[in-house]
């Protein structure tokens, strides 16, 4: 079988979206963070010390979707119509999940994967105090399983109407 | 056992570290992301159309791990004296390490995980054209197990001399 | 009268544009700073020690006006074709008038108000010293009648033409 | 009484701060937005279509403190130590104050308008859709009252201990 | 010949676009830094102990692109649909070429300069050490002929299919 | 000669700073723009239609010189203490000159050479509709001879006094 053929290492660039036609683009991901189940406990009842776990790690994910053309240099700048994040607290774990939206000329899904990675960095951050040991380590918590759950686009027939 | 007592729902508060000292502060954190072997084969080979996937990947990394409190609304703004990350391609995921130092008030693992995530996330962003299906699904890419693997702190005992 | 249902205090979210058509928008708003007589003075004069206090106060109200969806997390981010800011020097208070538009599926007022407020608050970041009293205190200086003027939404009937 | 001499209208320039001490600083300011009951009563209710208005927004306020030397630019960067944000729902008005410390070269009054500012401005962007009449104009929504409560920096005396 | 009017001090403004027509824009633009020919032989062999200047270069160049809005006060938001960095080391200077490419109501030559500038800036940062002399000063590094190669714009004339 | 050794292209690495001593940290720096006499005359007399081109263009240059590490991805997050930037209308050229100072580990001449290259792209942006032809080229615009005029440190010999 014929190898591709070596690129120089001094290659880099962006795609050019210039001649691809505008879709509505939709994308879902998901990813988990791993605790102690005394830190979900706390979550549960609401007395993490830092605040709403929930609320704020929404927001942080949302805030994020929304810079993922400013953290990932090769991504174009999109106008995204809809950020949706949810947060399941499970019995070890809890989940993240993200919707994302936009009319573009390329796919969302990096957008739901940043905004994901900041909600649940956000929810460690947040609870960290309960997470470390004597020795300040943290032997239990674990981000995993961020994957794209489904990606969709499909061209608008007919344009909008007020 | 008593319960924690249950917090307003409203409460969301940054933690006050104006009474903390300076330490030396280090944080070294990791994750994966499994990729098809076809695309592990690629990067090896550097033929990946996007270009220099490794470099590009530590630079988002790097630049990710500054704009920490910019992405987490809790962490305090800090002045790191090191980001270094760094790439391993192994047989079906490629493993980032990164290792963050500042001589500041707060740990600086937050800023570890960050630079891990967005490298994590870069690599995903480079190869997605590798690891689409016919269907445009992503059957394989995972993004998993982010940890800290270490951390530390230590009071300076004398200032820097010149 | 029967209560509106409760919401859950973990819900937050982005409302979601993308079945609402683009309308030409347009958003006019202001407000004003209160400021002691002597400091209008100077304003009047060009005599503040920082410089030029309208242009500054004009580009950091244009330039915070780009950062609406940056700010306010639930923000769309837009294309704004024009942030227009003026203004007016009045005997004891200073009022500032945004005016922003755009052709988007979302109103434009949140843009304009926030380059109110960046303005407002860098009059008041340019003549701090002369507002400050002996103990370094602010007897005088407040922003307010921050509000919305006019907001305005129409359908383009026909495209641009060139 | 002479006249101040007249500055060129050229003229814009950053206080160099290079030598005066690190001063433990402390700012407390507070501001309203002036909202329909209707509206005041879905936030004491929870019922906020867009979700927990009180938690988003106190993040808002938080995040925007962290960008104050964006935001205005003649303000220095800043590591702050603390922002806290509190909103307190009245009868016919929301209150938001801010507290902000650092141990820096200059005050952080700055950083606690800005946080103040975005928490109002993010409590309007939360309840556009109930504060907007008929004709899609805001009667009643006003922010006022913005200003600095206390300032206060000291010398520290010795040095913090691990 | 009359002379123009004067214009107050205090004029600043973004230009209305609202009522421009989208068109197809490209500009593209070059410029150079001089350095030692000593440098420019590491650069060559890819012995910069800071890696790899040509990726990280590039990767600079794009990311700073895209945030000629939040750099340039008066300049608009766009939706870039490609920004292609390119550098050609010569024998005493390495010139850096970009081309940006969107669909919008403005050009976008001030993206492209953006571009170049930060990509000449950050090979000035990544070689800086074998630039200084032992005095600590830059005799030989500067940058220069920024300029505009080309500059197009027209009108599409049916919209883009899938 | 022995040659350098190879370093693998897929390097990268921000310097690690941890040891070195703060030191005062002084750079100067300047670059020029080269314009149309029709253009020099219009900024002397303070009629170009986007307005005052000279307190815009330092305060673009002083906004830009905070964000040099979210530019240069290698750079240091640095607290500056002074950005001054200096605008001088010649017949043919405007120059811009900047000073940055800050009390840190690492140099400033980035900082100062990206306030320089922000002012002059802003110059630019500013003057655009006055050096274009008529075939929309800019056949007199260079940025050109941006270099560092000087480059200091000293140890800071006792700590600052209030």
């Amino acid at each position: 079988m014929p190898q591709p053929p070596k690129r120089d290492s001094t290659t880099i660039h962006m795609i050019d979206v210039s001649e691809k036609p505008q879709m509505d683009r939709m994308a879902r991901a998901s990813g988990e963070i791993v605790l102690k189940s005394t830190t979900i406990e706390k979550i549960k009842q609401g007395s993490v010390e830092k605040g709403n776990v929930i609320v704020a790690s929404k927001l942080a994910g949302i805030a994020a979707g929304k810079k993922t053309a400013d953290l990932l240099p090769l991504c174009h700048p999109l106008r995204l119509s809809k950020i949706e994040v949810q947060i399941a607290v499970k019995d070890d774990l809890v989940e993240v999940t993200a919707e994302v939206k936009a009319t573009e000329k390329t796919g969302v899904e990096m957008e739901a994967l940043v905004a994901i990675s900041a909600a649940l960095l956000n929810i460690w951050d947040m609870v960290k105090m309960y997470e470390k040991d004597a020795d300040g380590q943290y032997p239990t918590t674990t981000i995993q399983n961020i994957h794209v759950i489904k990606k969709e686009k499909k061209l608008r027939e007919a344009p909008l109407e007020a």
